[in-house]
């Protein structure tokens, strides 16, 4: 049980964890913190914490567990804020979607080592953002991935780990570098040609009769590009190296189909074709569906 | 009132036109032709279809309205075969993605002038295909263009006009040209990237485990990646230049995205990132929900 749990951004997935806690009963206290008086007014109307705080020093005094679900940009400056009034025993996690940037930043930042940080990030969330997005049942059957460091307190990991259990998600751990490759091909490179696609149709001379035209397959493959611009800005910043490494390998691929194309060369754009279809039905059927945790 | 129908191709969209001429009580009698004579028992089983006929010759003949419902790679075997055999005053028209390869294939294979075909594209569907995935209700809401040329009877325009209001979809009139370049756009480009995008993640080594953590997102994004390959195949091979125009302006933006990334250029990538979220949120209220529609 979470005697009193801080939440430090109380966005779509703070707000969601929040509501997740309380719902399963895992938690005695919930205190929000956010830099915007209205959205910790917002959380307060909605249930979703119990007090509000402007400043991060205060919000996580006497708190055993700390949530970071700020943009990856405002981690360091998070860091920097709650060193020095953590209470004896609190653990700090975070959600962010990169997460050797979390460390650097948590190593940079504060005095001596950091055995209380457990780095994660639930894979899991919608194209919409805020608190009044959130809902209890957002991680429900989601994977949760902590990167733990040789530093980490392994009672630390024990307490994040069911933390994420409490709300239904299924816990996994992994080395922080695997990890950003590992997003940057599934989540940060669609994101990139989902917000440049829609960018280039935009600025075609007869874009508006375009998007008029657009059907069901273009809404569905351009939904994340309703992404909050600001989040996935501070994502290709911080996983910058992973990022342009399969940018490029995309790329490479994309100018063969291109030439295949150009070339009338039906064998290559069929077994293209086929490869991705039976691959991304295999992976359907493997997995459960999105849409069943949307609220 | 159609007399007799005739659909060529019982798939997702033969069927669900069938289906839904049916449910509105707007034809007589529905003639299915397939080279496969297990569609057609299916199609029969589910009633979709009133008689079915392995060959198009014999399937054409006495019916008012011929609906060529093949794939694009299949349309100038379709004309050749029903060369000869249309009744007096039957009209033809088809639902290929691309419009200028159907003119042109017609105008090849057919004995003289084509006032009788009504080139004609309903912007729906799912990336599911046969007939059992058809449905009545596919259309209603949904735009379909039809391209006529200079030779098409205008009476005949009128009766395909007819037959989609039938059905519920709204009927818009385009130069076959300007269709194929919009839709190399917002339809056959989003297609070439989504099979891309999965084939280059399902060629990497850890590819297992990046399909595992793939979020909803990529669910979303890559479900254009599950449609039918010989379908897909055959548009980009009938669309080639409009397509290479299309995909060589996106993978030219791109390069600038990647720059940009790897330079920790935030301005830039905040900015592409900005205007693609308020042209896609824009766009997004401005039409009706993809899913709505979906059975």
């Amino acid at each position: 049980m979470i005697q009193r749990l801080c939440i430090i951004g109380v966005g779509l997935i703070g707000g969601s964890l929040a509501r997740g806690l309380r719902a399963a009963g895992a938690c005695e206290e919930i205190v929000g913190c956010s830099r915007r008086p209205e959205t910790l007014e917002k959380a307060l109307e909605l249930g979703v914490i119990d007090r509000g705080e402007l400043e991060i020093g205060r919000a996580v005094e006497g708190a055993d567990m700390v949530v970071l679900a700020v943009p990856l940009g405002a981690m360091a400056s998070a860091f920097r804020a709650l060193n020095g009034h953590l209470a004896d025993g609190a653990v700090v996690t975070d959600v962010g979607s990169a997460k050797q940037c979390v460390i650097r930043a948590a190593n940079e930042v504060c005095d001596g080592p950091t055995p209380w940080l457990v780095p994660g990030h639930p894979i899991a969330g919608t194209e919409k953002s805020g608190v009044a997005a959130s809902f209890a049942e957002l991680f429900s059957e989601r994977r949760v991935i902590l990167t733990p460091t040789p530093e980490t307190e392994p009672q630390a990991v024990a307490r994040v780990r069911d933390m994420w259990q409490q709300v239904g998600a299924e816990v996994i751990e992994m080395d922080a570098g695997h990890h950003d490759q590992v997003l940057a091909a599934t989540s940060h490179l669609p994101h990139m040609l989902a917000y440049t696609l829609v960018d280039v149709l935009g600025r075609m001379e007869e874009h508006e009769e375009i998007f008029q035209y657009a059907a069901g397959g273009f809404r569905d493959f351009t939904r994340i590009a309703s992404s909050d611009p600001q989040m996935w800005h501070d994502i290709c910043i911080a996983n910058a190296d992973d990022l342009v490494n399969t940018l490029e390998h995309f790329s490479d691929e994309l100018k063969v189909a291109i030439e295949a194309v150009r070339a009338g060369d039906s064998e290559t754009i069929k077994s293209l074709f086929v490869r991705a279809k039976a691959l991304r039905d295999r992976y359907t059927e493997a997995t459960t569906d999105s849409s069943k945790n949307a609220p």
